[in-house]
């Protein structure tokens, strides 16, 4: 239990002792913490000793020399020389901004990064200088490809932001799997079950393990459509950026066999660029959808992006619970 | 029954009766075509009647005057007249083709246009050129808003387009609805129940009469995240380019009252445009994949837009069956 800043301290702390620049430190300071504001613990304190176990390993560059190839005034690729993958994606939405305000869009591939954490606080960073912006990228195995017995996928998630004229950004942040695998390494730590119907063991059987679905299959939604749109991803984050993809992206938890080589890609545009009152138009489409009847039990109808950010209002100001185990990897990083 | 020329010449001969050029009526018999070949009949002749009925009661411009405005080198808006759908998306691929070629990428909306048949279609065209492709179209209401009880959301599918190396293109064309709205129609015509779980009537309870869930509630697939997807895409394709949106795009076959106004948003890019050896590694991708265990059942793996490539190679030489309600139909536009 601690308020953020005094997580913040220690996180920094942490990564500089491992090698990393106060620059990069804070860059990764914040994408964490911001998980654990918005509630998502799985992509924040839970994987800070993962992150420092691959410097050590030498599977994270602590000291990445980023380069950013120029390709066209809305055209960026990014290698990311095996940095960690919170400062890669900072390098490239920053980019991804610039530019698509000085020309209307931007497209930003990133080879040889790794694990960035939510896709959700990359697009806000975006929507805060009022684009709109779609971003992509790959993760280890976790789901099997429709008709397949054996996991390729990663979660690969679909990201969407645009700006709503309130302060609440219109955040679609949502993995192709029935499940977060985060989630599931939480449950698997804290000794938890996982919901029914969302993952087989590795024989092909329903589990509510998380264990036996971490080592198991994941589902996709939708079926054969959430297995497509895992493989567009795949495509779009590993493929086309010259990153791994097709199953070799590495579990950073366990394989330590070499960097991740996680592919990112991100595409941005001016939100006013086809139309004057964009805001005035967004504003009209959510009162509409806000305002239809609703199923029973249904108090409000939210856009993607609104229970997150009323989860982070609600924690930004309280102390952090930090789990027993998370606390014990905590001190041995400080040590 | 009658072979794909002579069905040809039928839709030709009909549009132009109708006022469309020679040029546009072409457009219009290739979508229309092509949708009976890859076998969705749902989007091919069986709207054929519809489109003239538009025509006739001056809600589809016949004549448009298609405007395009360039933004930039690699941005444009098109505002279609409201001309048939397939006339402004063949402008709009055509542009986004030519642009990307060019510029690396190309973005253009689409506004004042109509139902455009199948996002395939359009993205194939890209694939063709080695370029890699999303379309975004929204849709008349189908799909109620997590929480909602009313529709809202059209099907408002997801597509993407991408070369493999192979002459089969990789085309993923999923609408966000468990079904196709256009499969609830043919069995509403025909008669025919739709599956179960798919929708639900006007009262909120589970059907698989037709006509029942065409007046009540398609579901999303995967609940909120279906249901956020549909949003994305509504945005992308209506709020974004200044079309109609939040609802307010017109059912083409019942609602007679003004043109659709459906907003289309097309985004291509080259697909080398990051790695020399894209070819090389989508075909390696792909590999991987189609050589994965299977499950039980499961004789090949197959990637999307496969399936309609072999249903195209298939029909492509067969007679086309045509129903007694679309013969009918056909006589009348004939007579």
């Amino acid at each position: 239990m601690a308020n953020g800043k005094k997580i913040k301290q220690i996180i920094i702390k942490i990564l500089k002792r491992n090698g990393l620049t106060s620059k990069h430190a804070l860059i990764c300071s914040n994408a964490l913490l911001n998980a654990e504001f918005v509630g998502a613990h799985s992509h924040g304190l839970s994987r800070l000793k993962m992150y420092c176990d691959r410097i050590q390993r030498k599977v994270i560059n602590p000291k990445p020399r980023i380069k950013i190839k120029k390709i066209s005034q809305s055209i960026f690729l990014i290698d990311a020389n095996n940095s960690i993958g919170f400062v890669a994606a900072d390098v490239a939405i920053k980019q991804a901004i610039k530019s698509a305000k000085k020309t209307g869009i931007a497209l930003v591939g990133v080879k040889n990064s790794g694990h960035y954490g939510l896709s959700g606080f990359y697009a806000e960073q975006a929507v805060k200088k009022n684009l709109t912006v779609l971003c992509f990228t790959n993760a280890p195995p976790a789901i099997a490809p429709h008709g397949a017995k054996k996991i390729l996928f990663g979660t690969n998630p679909i990201c969407f932001g645009t700006p709503t004229s309130s302060k609440v950004p219109f955040i679609l942040d949502t993995s192709v799997s029935l499940i977060n695998r985060g989630k599931i390494r939480v449950a698997a730590k804290t000794g938890n079950k996982i919901p029914k119907g969302v993952a087989l063991d590795k024989d092909g059987y329903p589990t509510t393990n998380a264990k036996k679905a971490l080592s198991g299959i994941q589902l996709p939604i939708a079926g054969f459509r959430g297995s497509g749109l895992a493989w567009m991803v795949d495509i779009l984050s590993g493929v086309i950026t010259g990153s791994n993809h097709g199953g070799k992206v590495k579990d950073p938890f366990d394989d330590f066999t070499g960097p991740q080589n996680v592919g990112h890609l991100f595409f941005v545009m001016k939100s006013n660029l086809f139309t004057k009152n964009y805001n005035k138009q967004i504003k009209e489409n959510i009162r509409r959808i806000k305002t239809l009847p609703k199923l029973k039990g249904v108090k409000k109808i939210l856009y993607p992006g609104e229970n997150k950010y009323l989860r982070y209002k609600k924690n930004i100001s309280k102390k952090i619970k930090v789990s027993k185990i998370i606390e014990r990897d905590l001190k041995i990083l400080l040590n």
